[in-house]
């Protein structure tokens, strides 16, 4: 009787099901890409039921019995390498999955569909008060599903942090910002009296020649990228080879669109990097918002705002026809400025927008802080920690989507992304030799092979902490951060 | 104790399932719209991969065991109008999938995959023998799907028929395109010395303005439609209130644009038009392939072709900066030319090149011809029916990509569509008076509110045959389209 490999069956039935899910993955993404850049407006309602839809049918493939009884059958099982892995992040996957009660899960979806509505009004009208009822359910649900996902002696935060970075702790957080908020603000003060920020006005005519620029000398081609326009710019990976960003033209910063056309084009490469056998498969993707972060930060602070970059950048502005000289562009891209908008601002005073945002939405979740007081907090920690004077609520708590939208613990990630970046591009330029020569040309084919085969290719086969200490040799800190931004201050 | 409605339940996860399935039909569609409109080329492996996805799981949810059981339970049941229909066409469609075994469902799939790539190859190597083992394949499989799923005592072909026009018969197409192969073609030789057709040459800016200005008349909003480009032009029910056509500009004949655009038009204001109580049910559609050509040839033949129409095409392209004369533009949109072409035939020429894949194809699935005689009988129906010389396969029998797709018994619906056209402007004509003022002015409301509500609105809830007796008063036949073609030929 010949040996039965029993486990051969539930292995490949597990495969084609992530499969199955890569696959609703992509058409996902296709769906949003299309209702935020393509949609006439009055589809919407009907976007909304098949986005609903297509959700419901993921959620119960991605969370069904029979998965539980496969991964049963291959405990214990030795596999290869990638297998392995499979295995290993299929079985987290579930089992977080199956922790949330099936009723809970739709009531998150309901108060995160609504929360969204009320803040957009709200915000519209500068009205917090009309927010507040629908924030304050979205806190509690989040404190809900933070307690069934978290694990043993963990806070709910901790719980929720694990959606974007798993294995990332709160206490991993307070000692990185709290370096931070230690020598951020006096680097601000510093920054905004040596290097101040001017804006320029540039023709939308040479604007375009620049993202067009920028992104063909970065390898965009129209063979496997679309670049479009939306209001609020994005990154879709619809399938390995079919990326597309998103940039805008419309803005007060007048080179924003460019900076955001290599920050999206960052996250694309992440996902087109990804080692092509992880295809269809449940590692075919970026790790965690935290590594996905880094990767469009590098590109938007290490390359589209560095002084070497900047001659690509103006010869791309020649061409479309605006002249402007070395030191206004960098006082554009890298000039200091305490400002009340986390949307536009400079890559020193970014991370304090989101350590506020951080401290608040802990103290939300821990009970410490109640709806009716954030915007106060909010005003007294923008005053704490950037000088500054928020006159509104929508220039204030109510300017990001994301409490809304339900959730917490994603924004410390856009933080954590500019450490990462740094961190990593200290790295690139210790490896590779420093970076100027090669980019005044234009030239980036060795920092995407670099992160194609120390970042990229991993997929989710290695979560964030331990990504980029084997990356860099060295645990996640704020060092080369601090190193990166206080010449920017003048220091 | 009360009286338990015990149907309530399967009649709600009923609706439940025929709107998930509405769903997915949707995404499907966008799907396809963006492989064939937006995605950049390398996008294709993997588009292909989400659409098998999505199939397949919609093939599950639409076949599924418990359909049978909430349909069991739903017998002899009491219903108001619009569940009795619903529960009708679901019987009908889940009886008729649950006919045709798994294996064959895959094989077909497959065979279609390979059969449109091998007949891509073979067309532009003008090479039939390259597709005739992919052709041979199609035509068993047809065969035996056909077989599954003939009612007792029908033919495979009826069973094929079917699935485009439910209710259809083999002997309704010979009565029908009988009268025709013995009225048409001495027309076409009067048409040709009488009405000759004549190409205009017209700059692309000029057919932008008349597309876009054509459309805009009829209704064309950015709010709920979109227009783009694609080489072969198709019209795409993405949701209630989100229709997109597309068209095409490059071509030897110059005003295509504009017919194809009135066309496509024409599909996608049926499925606009549908009651929209019948939204996310199994009715919210078309009824029948021959119903939706009907539609686009309505827009195509009865205006966008009219001489009265014609005044609103030549100011549309006056003002993109071309002139053109009452006559010229006649002679090109009514002109008479046998061709060897089907995608390009006048509105006299064209059921015949259709009675011909249709006799074709019918002794093909008969067993009456064999696939390697297909090249030298396709020559023989085209000198026969039109006096045509067919000098190559890839102009000839490689045509068309519906054999390749595995699509036997979809070509009569588009002979059909012309016959239902002129029957229903006929109709139309007698109830609201000649249109030919109302489009002299681009005044097209009461066709679009007569069609609504004699034809759109339905839905599925009526088949093809009784359908046009209801609207016109008369069962379809060839009568009204051979006294719209008569004046063509100078009759």
């Amino acid at each position: 009787m010949p040996v039965t490999l029993w486990f051969v069956n539930a292995i490949e039935k597990l495969h084609a099901r992530m499969a199955e899910l890569s696959d609703l993955d992509g058409v996902h993404s296709l769906l949003v890409w299309d209702q935020r850049v393509m949609m006439p407006p009055e589809g919407a309602p009907g976007r909304a039921q098949q986005l609903g839809t297509l959700a419901r049918i993921a959620h119960q493939r991605g969370t069904a019995e029979e998965i539980g009884s496969w991964l049963a059958k291959l405990d214990g099982v030795p596999l290869d390498e990638l297998n392995h892995d499979i295995v290993r992040i299929a079985r987290r996957d579930w089992e977080r999955a199956r922790r949330v009660p099936e009723d809970l899960a739709g009531e998150l979806a309901r108060a995160h569909a609504d929360g969204m509505e009320s803040w957009r009004l709200a915000r519209e009208h500068d009205d917090f008060n009309a927010f507040a009822p629908a924030l304050t359910r979205n806190v509690e649900l989040a404190r809900a599903y933070g307690e069934c996902v978290a694990g043993d002696g963990e806070s709910p935060y901790d719980g929720l942090l694990d959606d974007y970075d798993f294995g990332l702790r709160t206490e991993d957080l307070h000692r990185m910002f709290g370096e931070l908020t230690e020598t951020l603000p006096p680097l601000v003060a510093d920054g905004q009296l040596h290097s101040p920020r001017h804006k320029l006005q540039v023709p939308t005519a040479a604007k375009q020649a620049a993202v067009e620029g920028a992104l063909s000398r970065l390898g965009v081609e129209s063979g496997s990228w679309r670049v479009d326009v939306s209001p609020h710019p994005f990154s879709s990976r619809i399938g390995r080879r079919d990326s597309r960003v998103t940039t805008r033209y419309t803005d007060d910063d007048d080179l924003l669109a460019l900076v955001i056309s290599l920050h999206e084009y960052g996250h694309a490469l992440y996902e087109r990097q990804v080692d092509p056998r992880l295809e269809r498969t449940n590692l075919g993707h970026g790790t965690s918002m935290s590594i996905h972060e880094s990767q469009s930060k590098l590109w938007e602070n290490h390359v589209a705002r560095s002084p070497a970059f900047a001659e690509v950048i103006i010869a791309e502005l020649a061409r479309g026809g605006f002249k402007v000289t070395p030191s206004e562009l960098h006082s554009a891209l890298l000039g200091v400025e305490a400002s009340a908008i986390r949307g536009s601002a400079d890559p020193l005073t970014y991370p304090i927008h989101i350590i506020l945002r951080f401290e608040l939405e802990l103290a939300l979740i821990d009970g410490q802080l109640a709806v009716a007081d954030l915007p106060a907090a909010w005003r007294d920690g923008m005053r704490r920690l950037l000088g500054v004077q928020v006159n509104s609520d929508a220039l204030g708590c109510l300017q990001d989507i994301h409490w809304g939208a339900g959730s917490f613990g994603y924004f410390p990630s856009y933080a954590l992304g500019c450490l990462i970046a740094a961190q990593l591009w200290e790295t690139i330029e210790a490896e590779l030799g420093p970076r100027e020569d090669d980019l005044r040309a234009g030239e980036v084919a060795p920092i995407q092979r670099w992160l194609a085969e120390h970042v990229h290719r991993h997929g989710r086969r290695i979560d964030t902490l331990p990504l980029v200490a084997q990356a860099t040799g060295a645990p996640l800190g704020a060092a080369a951060f601090l190193r990166y931004v206080s010449p920017l201050a003048g220091r």
